[in-house]
């Protein structure tokens, strides 16, 4: 069978692409939702089908992504991520990213495949028990898919010959799919088995500047759940199976959090229930009343102090090139679980809310039904978006044109809150007004707007993106 | 023991960010090569100690990668990531997206735990062999790592009741960790066991729209390949354990290269030399030599008819709602191959050269030695890259100051070289000069200027980066 083909061979110049962002659509087409991977087979049926099978407890955000085609279980604890929800992870990715760059983070990517060789060294390999998912490779070598890396990290660091004056604190950080096998995993993303974090580790010559690093972590993570506009809290925590001298949680107080926490209601006071003795009911700082609240918990910060760095013998030199044992830390953000949580708290019963500067598209322009009276503002709306992507050049590739004109307008507001997109416009009866006048509604502070065209614009300049 | 902390419960107005690139520096902060995770233990030793153990293979990108700081092996065909190929794969990653999008295909991202009854169905659990790594969660339920999804990604959209006229072809696509157990990984990233693996699936309804899909999504593989600047060939392929109707492979030729190919000198014909019969040595096309080659395989497409929609039943609907068994296609990059193997083909024996657009940083800024006749520039130097940031702001996050001033110029040129920075500026003696000059080299293409200050930013206005 004589298979041959044209050759491509031609050396040319590179095409050169200049923007810098990850969605970027053709340029001139535009983005409309019949042609998004959205399935809305659950949209219909009642809420009880999107639950999950009896005894097997459920979330908001779960049903709720489920429901409005942003993921779909494949096997307990582990989903696919639809094109709504990629979109919104790498969202909340490049916000991470710029916080832990912006103290200094440089990014890394470990291997999933991690040695049972390095796990046996710090005593791990035991410890973990079940919840390490195993593996033997074909010529019989052991390996666990990593839940955390601070084996791997501090062998890193190690075995470069150890970290020199200028390079310190060294502060190396991934975003990748840890595994961890639990026993029940539930709730969606919010407990599962695959699941994305971001991890750092840090390495520094003292306990001092060790504390400074561990403020400035705390401080970044504190800018990223501002930045998402949600409530949470921080708790000092206990050191588990990771180790080490000091720990905290961040949680997102919820309903649904598995961590119990005592909130004091006059004064700053927050705790874990767990690491309080007795029964208190009553702020240990203030006296003043405490109110149990329940916390998804997002983030966990860990000072490590010499535990791993004496194992692996990680080295810190000052300028001297005099050696000491690195002072480490490390530092976890359950990416997908804070996508989660997010909605979980932010969301209504029936609308998914997104912090807005994750959305996965900011805005939805919803059309006219064909064969109704405003049917004629189908090509006003058309114009609209037209010049929305002209004049505001950074929602291009967030501004969705929801084209299903064989749908009520009423129908399609629904399904548009019901997604979460933060800004929905419709182009109804008053667009063919002299002038024409637009609804816009802002999906997170529940206002209604009528804009002429230029008030449109005007209004969609402010809208943030990432 | 009472565990107490300051609670952040204040509901703040999110904090907005209005970069969209990945690696933004913190504002007024020159990015500093001291303070650079690049590992130079190995940049002093002889060649033959940053080679692969006996008999272990070897190649130019794998040596060039470990020496410069790049890679660390941590198990066999594993391998760390270090900041500076986080950072050129992001932006091949950025590339591979815009492509893919481009042509309509959406994002999105399937577990990596992938359930054997899946692969049972498909009669590829078995067919699979070696090469998969299987594993048992703690209920005994067996799952491989993915090395391909062409199973999930049917069921997922089969078990949503098909797709509907309007959203076809439907073109989903991922770039996530694949993994396959080798029997020999070697070469570095060109033969690994865990690597990075972009994965379009696609779906028509017909055999025309799916040749027409097929056609569109080899299109944007000449695109990206282009875009890196590397000379590739195309040449028809088996279709292996995949399966399907018809398939190409893409390989940048190169002597480390797996696949033998034959290349006509006189016309466009080119082959994998397995599947030509014989032992031919003319063009069956035009009677001209064919020259052998060995190539590295980046890319494979495959037109996969129905194999796997039959399966899973995965099924697409015209205007009239009538069911079609979908006609699929799947297309594949070896991302972190595609990598090692631009420099593979594109770097010198003791220089890596990477594809411009993806190069980790884009210009090097060398300050002179302290206590040289020319030390008085180093504070031009400073002003140098400050004004670099100011006029051409898309260089902010891609200039780097080598501020190891303890170090000679010529040692430091010599390291820039290795490290295959695209634009190298030196400020040496020629900068004390009135007016003052900086030596621009530009390493692809070997090119040495003399600029003033502005000649240095108007050369450097057209630097592109993604």
């Amino acid at each position: 069978m004589v298979m041959l083909l044209r050759s491509c061979c031609r050396v040319l110049l590179p095409h050169i692409v200049t923007c810098r962002n990850h969605h970027v659509s053709a340029k001139g087409k535009r983005c409309l939702l019949s042609r998004l991977y959205q399935p809305r087979s659950l949209w219909e049926v009642k809420a009880s089908e999107t639950e999950a099978k009896p005894n097997e407890p459920t979330s908001k955000s779960q049903k709720l992504m489920i429901k409005a085609g942003l993921i779909r279980p494949s096997s307990p604890g582990c989903f696919h991520y639809l094109p709504f929800t990629v979109r919104a992870m790498e969202k909340l990715i490049r916000l991470i990213d710029k916080e832990m760059q912006d103290i200094g983070g440089q990014k890394i990517d470990m291997p999933t495949l991690s040695s049972a060789a390095l796990w046996r060294q710090s005593g791990r390999w035991d410890l973990m028990g079940k919840e390490l998912f195993r593996l033997m490779d074909r010529h019989n070598q052991e390996y666990c898919l990593g839940p955390t890396h601070e084996e791997a990290v501090t062998h890193l660091v190690a075995s470069e010959g150890g970290i020199n004056n200028k390079e310190l604190p060294l502060l190396l950080y991934q975003i990748t799919r840890k595994f961890r096998d639990e026993q029940r995993p539930c709730f969606g993303l919010l407990r599962g088995r695959e699941f994305y974090m971001k991890d750092m580790y840090t390495f520094d010559i003292s306990d001092e500047s060790a504390y400074e690093t561990y403020r400035n972590v705390c401080d970044a993570y504190t800018n990223i759940f501002r930045a998402l506009g949600v409530r949470f809290v921080k708790v000092q925590a206990d050191t588990g199976n990771i180790g080490g001298k000091m720990s905290h949680e961040f949680h997102l107080p919820a309903n649904i959090g598995e961590d119990r926490l005592l909130v004091c209601g006059s004064c700053d006071f927050s705790a874990n229930v767990e690491l309080l003795q007795h029964n208190e009911k009553n702020c240990p700082v203030c006296t003043g009343q405490l109110k149990e609240t329940k916390g998804i918990e997002i983030g966990h910060t860990f000072y490590l102090g010499t535990k791993y760095s004496h194992v692996f013998k990680a080295t810190c030199y000052d300028s001297q090139k005099t050696p000491f044992i690195a002072e480490m830390g490390c530092y976890g953000i359950g990416v997908s679980r804070l996508l989660a949580a997010s909605l979980e708290v932010l969301s209504k019963e029936d609308d998914i809310h997104w912090p807005g500067l994750i959305a996965p598209y900011q805005v939805c322009l919803i059309s006219p039904k064909k064969g109704s009276k405003e049917s004629e503002a189908i090509t006003i709306s058309e114009t609209l978006y037209d010049e929305i992507i002209q004049s505001v050049p950074w929602l291009r590739d967030e501004t969705v044109l929801d084209d299903r004109s064989y749908l009520t307008i009423g129908k399609r507001v629904k399904e548009a809150h019901m997604t979460g997109y933060p800004y929905i416009i419709v182009v109804g009866k008053k667009a063919l007004e002299t002038p024409s006048l637009f609804e816009v509604r802002s999906h997170n502070t529940d206002e209604v707007h009528f804009f002429s065209r230029e008030g449109v614009i005007d209004f969609l300049q402010r809208v943030k993106v990432i």
